[in-house]
């Protein structure tokens, strides 16, 4: 094996062995092939891409860079969702719970939130003692007794995607669609779940600018989890508008909470059922999307399957009274509430826009050493679409920080009033 | 500036600015553009090419990196020629002679051999004490009293294409055109000759392997020239043939020695004649090509510009009686004659393993610490297309290393004698 061979055979459009894919995989994570090597090769794939067979090998040698789990004692089936990232986007809170409920476990690693974007992980540290850093047998008692738990993504999984990421994040190849599909699913199939479901944004905010580069990476994802022998699906979801109403840690959790007793905002309620359904479709409990979603709906409405959130945060050592009695432990300092200027219909600047006022309000981190304060973030008593008279508020912002002046001002200028609504669905597409 | 723009520009074939490609060739050369975003642009350039003004930008920036040199004080106008490498190529020896014949200057940089290809500073430096390590002002002194002068390229000429080159070649994009163009351009113009002649070799052995990329390359070239406002010609040359009939440093110079009396082999005869009259037609010497070669041909056959070439190697030192009385000065501890054991016509399996076979012999070198030995080499009695009968010598081996048995295994390797003889000139074509 060598480098001369295998990049001249990428440039010119010839595909690769498995042999060298894994080589060239392995060679980058022990430090033989260099940086400025690997630099070169991302960039030839980036114009090139990558056969289906290229990619399987090339997803695999990314995962056995590290550790992987089992789910042994453990019964199935499995399922695990993921999501590219959105503002307010506490879906897997709701979804876990609603699949659970119909005898699916959910085993899912998850991560902290950077920037405009929150994490999982970081929603749940919401309930004082939670915790994602349990150990692997831990994590199969609560699946055991609950059917759902999530546990941080160790550093250890996946450790060629870190080093991978780094640098094609400095050497212009973030945006290739093969190598964006084996590290979402390098770190999917880490954990054997029997389906999966991705929730691929689209938008100008997103990674994904353009429903076509989305549908695209959908169907490398689907391939990849082919070659695994798992079932993947992908639904495209709208990433200009914020989901839900709640952006920010206790916030969400709380949100969630609601929708799981049927009483969450539109926009999140079709997303997360409509996700839980083709779990459903996807493991054969329904023949059809549409019925499946009807009895989606009878467990939200009945709101029965709320408490396999609670217990799932309780087993993980979480105190889930304040989620309950909420006004009694997420207080703020303050609480600036925006109001319309003028009467009209309600949109945004950018979703993204909301996601950074979040942070600045506390509830993010704008460096990785940041802490969060739990209670901070934004409740949008109006979102997009919605009608708004004048001096009726539009959201309210939750915060400790000193800053009014700022933060009025910053909500004000992302807060856009229309003569017409924004119109248009959360989930765009479901690929399969 | 960032590089993050840049690379998306360049991936999405945008046209980057001047400043732009500056600011890149700069931090690459100060180290604040790291290795592998370089190795991720040049690939980029690889797939997307560069417009004639980027390359313009690029090979000036290149140029910047380093010292140039005027010719202020020796009156015009100049001529230089650069070849991109064959065996047996001794050109420029008898090039420069016969254009200062014609009152043109040759102001040459030149460079030391390699693996199978010779560096005219070997070939010149048989002559014990001619050196090509002068000063600015005594290159211009033997411009002035003899009109030929070629000095050793110093390292501080194009720093940046050193360190790009290597680079390149561990990243998979040496066959880049518009990067050889400029790699190739920025050392020619750090001399300001009024014209350059290019030899570009085409062939299996060759950079260049097709005739496509070759006139490719020469257009690349002939654009980067014209915004510097230099007249560049290029010849498209066949590589798969050694030129002439010797190999090796005194070898060729002897050999260049006898062209220069009209005694030359014919495919170097042919080259130089073309070579000198297209820099005539050039510099408006002559109206066409044919008139040019004619009058080339007459101070050939005349023997009237070998004197330049003894004057240049005089005036640098160069004790030029070692030529004359070859004999005298250049004997090996032995001589290897290889004879043909079969009649037809001969050829060879590649010139390049004719150039290797004399850098064993003793006259190149396989690492840039090596030593040379000048009157190591081979001597072509048949070559490319001649008949043979069985039993007549096709080659003289010339070597002071006890290796007999290996030697003639190798050369006898690599003679075909075939039934037809392969016929062909040298020039393949004239781009300008």
């Amino acid at each position: 094996m060598n480098f001369a061979t295998i990049i001249d055979k990428k440039k010119n459009k010839q595909e690769l062995t498995s042999q060298e894919i894994i080589w060239v995989v392995n060679s980058f994570v022990n430090d033989t092939l260099k940086d400025y090597q690997m630099a070169a090769f991302n960039m030839a794939v980036w114009f090139n891409g990558m056969s289906d067979a290229e990619l399987a090998a090339f997803t695999k040698a990314m995962i056995n860079s590290g550790i992987t789990y089992d789910l042994k004692g453990v019964k199935g089936p499995f399922a695990d969702k993921h999501s590219t990232g959105g503002v307010g986007d506490k879906t897997s809170l709701i979804y876990a719970p609603l699949v659970a409920k119909f005898g699916i476990k959910v085993s899912k690693l998850s991560g902290r939130g950077l920037g405009q974007t929150g994490g999982t992980i970081d929603k749940l540290e919401s309930c004082t003692g939670w915790t994602g850093e349990i150990s692997e047998a831990k994590f199969k008692e609560v699946l055991n007794t609950v059917g759902v738990s999530i546990m941080s993504q160790s550093k250890d999984v996946v450790p060629a995607d870190k080093k991978l990421y780094a640098l094609r994040d400095v050497t212009g190849t973030v945006d290739s669609i093969p190598l964006i599909a084996s590290s979402i699913m390098s770190k999917k199939l880490v954990v054997p779940a029997d389906s999966i479901i991705l929730d691929v944004k689209v938008g100008s905010g997103a990674f994904m600018k353009t429903i076509e580069a989305a549908r695209e990476l959908a169907r490398t994802m689907i391939n990849i989890g082919k070659s695994y022998g798992r079932n993947v699906s992908v639904l495209l979801t709208d990433m200009d508008k914020p989901l839900g109403r709640a952006i920010g840690n206790a916030l969400e959790v709380k949100e969630a909470w609601d929708t799981l007793h049927g009483k969450g905002p539109a926009d999140l309620n079709e997303l997360c059922t409509v996700a839980a359904a083709v779990t459903l479709v996807q493991n054969k409990q329904f023949e059809s999307l549409m019925e499946a979603e009807t009895a989606v709906q009878e467990v939200l409405s009945a709101g029965s399957a709320a408490k396999y959130l609670e217990d799932f945060v309780t087993a993980q050592g979480g105190n889930f009274e304040m989620i309950k009695d909420f006004d009694k432990y997420f207080t703020t300092k303050y609480q600036h509430v925006i109001l319309a200027k003028q009467a009209g219909y309600v949109s945004f600047t950018s979703a993204a826009a909301l996601g950074y006022l979040s942070m600045h309000l506390g509830a993010g981190r704008a460096t990785k050493e940041d802490k969060i304060d739990f209670a901070a973030g934004i409740y949008l008593n109006k979102t997009t679409g919605e009608k708004v008279e004048i001096g009726e508020p539009i959201m309210t912002l939750y915060t400790n920080i000193d800053n009014e002046t700022q933060f009025v001002s910053d909500a004000n200028d992302l807060v856009q009033i229309c003569e017409k609504p924004i119109k248009g669905s959360v989930v765009i597409d479901w690929i399969h």
